[in-house]
């Protein structure tokens, strides 16, 4: 076994993109092959065949050269993202054959990885593994710690999220009915408003497109104004947002979506009421939190199991239909998907 | 003396602003008198004979009739602010006649002060009164609280103020060098910085209105980047600051006084680094601190007497001076006085 080769297909990134991406941008690569082992001098390598890919918005930046907070994906090299993978042979000692991990992973059907962190080993599989790509993954942490941390909710207040049917705005939205609080999300189309109100519980739903006036809109779902916003989006979204703060109110600023692009940011106008209204707004990345996973772990298990968080799920058959599942998260045409590259 | 009726001069708003203020927007008035009593009928009032009135930054947005975060100036009143009085009679059980006290006040010879908040009792005078309009008033308390609670700094750590010589800013400047910190400054003339440095003991300062490329300045002075800013003006500081924050730093929003007007404000365009860079950016109003005070107090006396911490005051003699005195500090001509009514 340690010494077949086998063809190991890859997802590889063409060129730095400059504006917004296109599918052509990925390749798929068949003409590779590995042997199914760590090779000497890969100390601490583990060797994963990887099983689920997920679809995540912060990928779009790490196409691009110079506008990422984290490294940009190399040309000609697989591009990576968090995915679920059974470990093929390990070098490293907490992994070994057989043992199922999620973390940062290669689009590919095998990847070598390098770095312990982030790389978590999966202990519970009462609940389908496909789920620690997205709930149980990295943007349920995020979702997770994103609100109950720098959100800092109290039960009964109100909370709006931006974005809210992506895979982390879905799960603050349940998050705050589980605190206790008024929910309210936006997003862009009417079927996503109904999936809002219908399947994850917020409170109302609006559909950002068909508002003239992001202020009024806010106004009105928001008569009393908003404690908590969960940012998802940046530009005129936050500029309205900042205008229907409460004193002391928080902005836990997640991503700003509609702010992925090298060329020139909007301005956003309305900070001063971050004074008026002594709001804080604090940044985070998930890394931040990865020693608490356990915590996290735990509470949404256990929510997951007596029914009280519902999490969609939408899968895509085959490493190949990776760039197609990825784009059309990238123009909103869906809520990301994960990929489903093998299910052994 | 109680019957006594003697002519009170008031410094009046003449009608709400609009643009920037001019000095002939406000008015000296002469021809009214009253009685040196409370008036029946005036529960809890106390009447006040002012001492000292403080020119402050935030009074400029108070002549404007919807830009400010505090109810706008009423034209034909006097304008008010920050004062240190002395109690002439009082209805309210904790002032008596003879009491010194500091808070809100008017911009006339005596003032009827109807709320007991912000109105606080001066009980120790072995520092000149005139302090407690300003490093032992308002603006020491938005130093001190902005500063060490919101800036959150630790011994080390990089700290950049802006609109360094205000009140405020000279204060924060020396708070920072009190807990160990590297700290410069910027202000808008050579004269203001060489004050930063040779007075208030600033590591370095600059002109911004010499630089040409604020990031490049920011770059310049802070290799290393900086991990607490004192925020006072807003802006595109407030864009070339996010570009050299370091990951957790923390933004305390004290006002931003280059927005200080009811026109479109400056859009900040960087506000991603928010997200990238984990960073916190919390703003306050020194109304939030005031049951503090006493630590306050405590903590700035000390430092006063042991020379730790060095204060210029500028006094401009005479109610009748007070509207130029307001005047140059808005255009940024001074950095703030006292203007004295009376030294009784």
């Amino acid at each position: 076994m340690a010494n077949q080769e086998v063809v190991n297909r890859k997802i590889v990134l063409r060129d730095y993109v400059v504006g917004f991406p296109q599918k052509s941008d990925l390749v798929l690569v068949s003409n590779e092959k590995i042997k199914l082992e760590v090779p000497e001098g890969s100390e601490n390598g583990v060797l994963v065949k990887n099983l689920y890919l997920s679809c995540d918005s912060f990928m779009r930046d790490r196409m691009s050269k110079d506008c990422s907070y984290i490294p940009p994906f190399i040309p000609g090299e697989p591009i990576t993202g968090y995915g679920v993978a059974k470990v093929v042979d390990s070098r490293h000692p907490e992994f070994k054959a057989g043992n199922l991990v999620w973390g940062l992973t290669g689009w590919e059907d095998y990847s070598l990885i390098m770095q312990r962190e982030p790389l978590i080993k999966i202990e519970h599989t009462d609940v389908p593994l496909s789920y620690y790509t997205r709930i149980l993954g990295m943007p349920g942490m995020t979702a997770y710690f994103g609100f109950m941390e720098i959100g800092s909710p109290k039960k009964g207040e109100y909370v709006f999220v931006s974005g809210a049917t992506g895979a982390i705005g879905q799960l603050v939205g349940q998050f705050a009915k589980l605190t206790g609080c008024y929910v309210v999300g936006c997003a862009g189309s009417q079927e996503k408003v109904d999936l809002l109100k219908t399947t994850f519980g917020f409170d109302e739903a609006f559909n950002y497109k068909e508002e003239q006036d992001l202020d009024a809109a806010l106004k009105r779902y928001f008569p009393e104004g908003i404690d908590v916003y969960f940012e998802n989006v940046g530009g005129k979204m936050l500029d309205a947002v900042l205008l229907n703060m409460r004193n002391h109110g928080r902005i836990a600023a997640c991503s700003m979506i509609s702010q992925y692009n090298c060329e020139q940011h909007e301005g956003v106008q309305n900070l001063f009421m971050v004074v008026i209204k002594s709001i804080r707004m604090e940044g985070f990345v998930v890394f931040n939190y990865f020693q608490r996973y356990p915590e996290f772990l735990e509470f949404t298990r256990q929510s997951i199991k007596e029914g009280k968080i519902k999490f969609v799920e939408d899968k895509a058959e085959g490493l190949e239909s990776g760039p197609t599942a990825l784009f059309e998260l990238f123009t909103g045409s869906n809520t990301g998907k994960q990929v489903v590259v093998s299910r052994d």
